[in-house]
């Protein structure tokens, strides 16, 4: 696949942490990037949206406006396209962030809109690892956990453009661990994601009855006791192991896919912890695809929500 | 969508239980149906084969192969399509059964080969419920659990032809049940299925405590228990429809779908257990799709396969 525009496109990626805004070369090449924390405090979304318009301006101030193709959003889900942005979003404090019409105003110029994950997916479908394949998925492991399908050649969307939305897929049911969307007990991103790996240590913890001193505030903590190869936090991280590769099994059952690459911070900063831990328990019911952490690394969303821009 | 063939299909259904032949309009009418057990015994697959030949000689006697414009066959997965049939079906007690090549051999026609499942929505997309619709996914809870999807009004294939092999999707985590297929523990099919119902139910009374003088051949039997309203058959009918509603909440976080119909003998003959369980416990995570029992009951695999042969 390649993408015949000349052009730039303006990427923004929103994250629940982490707030990019990039220009990028039709070839899939970031020229210029800025990054901020995510804004959390205000009084509703609009503070999200106006911090997006203002690194906007940021990016293209030596840039003229004529010479870009478009804007591509990836944001966090799950997105009411009607609405045009992110509805409660997990890890959001904001019920709503308004983002097709405003920005559009703003600049005059087409917005795409897309679930991160999925822009991602659509990264790795022009710019990576899947350049030359007609099925994958993209998983991000993150604060929190999504994902993207591209079958058949187009990206998966479903009624409401929230397909693949995988983090919420149920994997457990020993646990009883209510989920950050609060809609649901045992998903994928109540044990896995980054927010919620150490409060998912305390629980397997009391339920493995493990005498243990250890109380974690991040799932940085955890694996830095984990390079400390600390007993307790290998046996923890086997289980972890688990849930990852239940997920993913039933993922390859969903899409059987070519390819999967992961990404996100707690796949890019743990990449053999991931990956052998798949291997070591995914399913084998169907064919395995080619699994492997994304080489496209925290870039990714940027360069997938360009590819949709330059496709608008 | 419509068929545009003025012509008839031959559909081949090829169940674990039960093989049906039939001839069909292009309008998704059953002119003739023939149904037979399916042959378990023999040197190897080719048995199978050899039967469905023979029906297929018997549902044409008086029809000219000149009307005809093509075969198709739904079949038990998991399917190799290069070799042309299903390779270590689950419940079937030969490794391979060759269909594409014997079959197109001895009636010079074209035969389109599908997953049993994907041929359901196939059905429901052309005859059914699914119309007017461009996503939407199909169960069948029988002797074992298949599902097949459409997505953007394609049906969903992917890399080997086995994406949405649901059954296998992992729901359970607390009984360490090994599915049939015996490539994993707490697949759908290993708690849910109608072969498995009666081994769950030992698992369930056992894990759970329950003195218990029951014990059950078949789900049919499980069934019959609870419509005497025995208390003990209830509360584990309750758990079961928790398994099921898992797999449905999955089933929507992955496709996003429109509409999900649930086919095969367990749901055609259980309906109000199991679309109320499912509503009971599906999970609210993205705005639920419809979900009801396929109104084109047992014969919904043979009308898939006809559309599929009056495509190709």
């Amino acid at each position: 696949m390649a993408i015949l525009s000349k052009k730039l496109a303006i990427a923004v990626d929103l994250g629940a942490t982490n707030l990019r805004v990039a220009l990028v070369s039709h070839t899939g090449k970031i020229l210029k990037k800025l990054k901020e924390k995510t804004a959390k405090t205000g009084k509703d979304g609009s503070v999200v949206t106006n911090q997006i318009i203002r690194l906007i301006h940021e990016v293209t101030k030596n840039t003229s406006l004529k010479k870009i193709a478009g804007i591509g959003i990836a944001s966090i889900g799950p997105l009411d396209y009607k609405r045009g942005g992110p509805v409660h979003s997990p890890n959001i404090p904001f019920p709503f962030i308004p983002l097709i019409q405003p920005i559009q105003k703003a600049f005059s110029l087409s917005v795409a809109l897309n679930n991160d994950a999925n822009a991602a997916a659509l990264a790795e479908r022009y710019f990576g690892a899947g350049k030359h394949l007609k099925n994958l998925a993209y998983i991000t492991i993150s604060t929190g956990i999504g994902g993207g399908a591209i079958v058949d050649g187009n990206l998966l969307l479903g009624k409401g453009g929230n397909a693949a939305e995988i983090g919420h897929m149920i994997v457990d049911t020993s646990y009883d661990l209510l989920c950050t969307c609060k809609k649901g007990v045992g998903h994928w991103e109540a044990l896995a994601s980054g927010t919620n790996i150490p409060r998912f240590f305390q629980a397997w913890a009391q339920k493995n009855k493990k005498s243990q001193s250890f109380s974690f505030a991040t799932a940085k903590d955890v694996f830095a006791q984990a390079n400390k190869r600390k007993p307790i936090i290998l046996e923890f991280l086997d289980d972890l192991a688990k849930v990852n590769a239940t997920a993913i099994s039933n993922i390859i059952v969903a899409y059987d896919p070519e390819l999967i690459t992961i990404g996100g911070s707690v796949a890019l900063n743990n990449p053999n912890f991931t990956i052998n831990g798949i291997n070591k328990y995914v399913n084998h019911y169907l064919k395995l695809p080619k699994i492997q952490i994304t080489k496209l690394g925290e870039d990714i969303g940027l360069l997938g929500t360009a590819a949709a821009a330059f496709q608008k």
